[in-house]
């Protein structure tokens, strides 16, 4: 517990992991059992003991901004049980990273190889993330038989992830002074059905390998005016579709484009899901230790999160962390103690044997 | 028509009417007929014979910009009667302003006696407006038993003008991730009815002093979202009715409150219409003479005009000028030859007795 508050009294926001980064460095480089590459702030530890089998463990070094004022140091409230580590980074994800850092110096002869994956630029544009860096620059590293993401899950294990598809659905008409609007027609008029289709849209939940995906379509931007005395010719409504891991990318946007028929759609940004994965053995193993462990059985990641960069290797990944998903990012955010020992031991029994 | 020519190929974009109202009060200060006075870039000359009506006849000296490039000077096309001027100001509002000039030079002796005003920044922010600004400075000078505005109107009577009112109506939901659209509620889906109200709404078409005005009901902006992924807890659509000067301001609010029952709805923006006031006897007699001379029945003006000052002073106001009002601003402005000598005629005749 007090890595994990060393660990998040070391501010890293996106861009500024550089000191975080060198300590986790320095620790994993004084570990004989481990093999260590650094690619920018992100590091890479391995243990090379010739298993016929290897798990990567991976976790991002980074957090939002802190607030104003700031959310560090932390503060724990409550004691023994129910202590409560507070603070910026407590959820999302300094307990799933210290859980990491601790048992990639403590288990020197694990049952199975372990990759251990720090890395930066989570919380940022796509194309900064530091998996993905290393998705590009060492590929062969990244490979195992299981990959578990130290996203926070109430301790529990969350499967996969949904894919999100962003799509800009225009409505056209013809431009005229607001004094004579029969000389036009409203664009903005003309996307009234847009915004019905969306509001009667039943979001559907999906079972995926046995796990439930709630499904998502928002409308989550709308634009269109061109002054105040004038019938607009161009309205813009930018939806954000969440689907279940069991659609591909073109059978997403294919539903996308069914639902707005008739209407122009233009796909501005697409990323796959991840099915869960928990079909694949070592998965399934390790999913029945922490639900022995836990009580909790397997459910399904809502959101989207690295382990579809995994599952886009072909590496079965899941998410397991300490603390409330929902707490992420927020002003309030803080994770019980019990939620992070729940973790520690979990992965702890199940890699040393 | 050649002073027609000269006042469209001195350049007035609006804020620089400077040279042009120069020339037009030298030619006014050298009749001895008028008492002349000049407020900024406004000019006031007046008869002052002694009659026991007195009549307005206004005019604003700006157009807005030039095209690129520029479409002054203006140049004529076909011949005879068929001869059209194009050019910037040709119809807005230069044919008007030259036969109102023509006329306050020639006329030293008509039956009424005659205030005319030629001003400032129309085509600008409302608050700039130099015939707004001579109602505050001045208001005596523009008291009068009829006011004739020279703006675009086919060489017919136009009466009155709509009024308009803009309003921002706003839908409220709860901020969440898109991921779990299910913990927010989403405005811009919350939007769909009141886009549906505007789309099914029928604007009536309102009969006022036997002239009739079709109103209208425009969304003329909409705007809501936070980011790609977060479901918008604000929607803001900006609605602009332009209603039949029967309404006053507090009846038009109401009505548009109505339509919006249950949304939140807030006036941004207000000008109350002007009635027609064809049924004043000086405004009538000169509706006849136009008639008698043109064969065209007097009309309702659609758009909002700055009639709207003089209804507000209690004078009775019409809309007379040559040209096109549709192609106003545009950038193929272009005025029949004709309709500047209708204009000319029918007003001469009128006033000369």
């Amino acid at each position: 517990m007090d890595l994990w508050r060393v660990v998040c009294d070391a501010p890293s926001v996106s861009g500024d992991e550089g000191p975080l980064a060198d300590a986790v460095e320095a620790a994993l480089r004084a570990c004989d059992h481990l093999t260590v590459l650094r690619d920018g702030d992100a590091i890479v530890a391995r243990t090379t003991l010739g298993r016929d089998r290897r798990v990567v463990v991976a976790g991002h070094l980074d957090t939002v901004p802190l607030t104003d004022p700031p959310n560090v140091p932390t503060w724990t409230e409550g004691t023994g049980d129910d202590a409560v580590l507070w603070g910026r980074g407590t959820v999302d994800m300094k307990g799933g990273l210290s859980v990491q850092l601790a048992l990639a110096v403590e288990l020197t002869d694990p049952v199975v190889d372990v990759t251990w994956v720090f890395y930066d630029h989570e919380e940022v544009a796509a194309h900064l993330n530091g998996l993905g860096r290393l998705v590009d620059h060492h590929p062969e590293l990244l490979v195992g038989d299981l990959a578990i993401l130290g996203e926070a899950t109430n301790a529990g294990i969350e499967g996969g992830c949904k894919g999100t598809l962003r799509v800009e659905v225009t409505t056209t008409g013809v431009a005229a002074h607001s004094g004579r609007p029969w000389m036009g027609v409203n664009a903005i008029h003309a996307a009234a059905e847009v915004l019905a289709r969306l509001d009667d849209y039943e979001a559907q939940d999906v079972e995926v390998d046995g796990l439930v995906y709630r499904e998502g379509m928002s409308a989550v931007g709308i634009s269109g005016g061109l002054a105040g005395n004038v019938v607009p010719d161009l309205c813009t409504v930018t939806v954000n579709y969440r689907f279940a891991p069991s659609l591909s990318l073109e059978q997403a946007e294919a539903h996308v484009r069914e639902l707005f028929d008739g209407f122009d759609v233009r796909v501005t940004d697409a990323a796959p899901g991840a099915r869960p994965g928990l079909d694949a053995p070592l998965a399934r193993e390790f999913a029945d230790t922490v639900q022995a462990l836990t009580g909790v059985a397997p459910a399904a990641k809502q959101g989207w999160t690295d382990v579809a960069r995994f599952s886009a290797l072909g590496v079965p990944a899941v998410n397991f962390g300490p603390g409330d998903p929902l707490l992420a990012h927020k002003d309030d955010e803080h994770c019980p103690v019990s939620d992070v020992r729940t973790c520690y031991s979990a992965l702890r029994s199940w890699l040393a044997g």
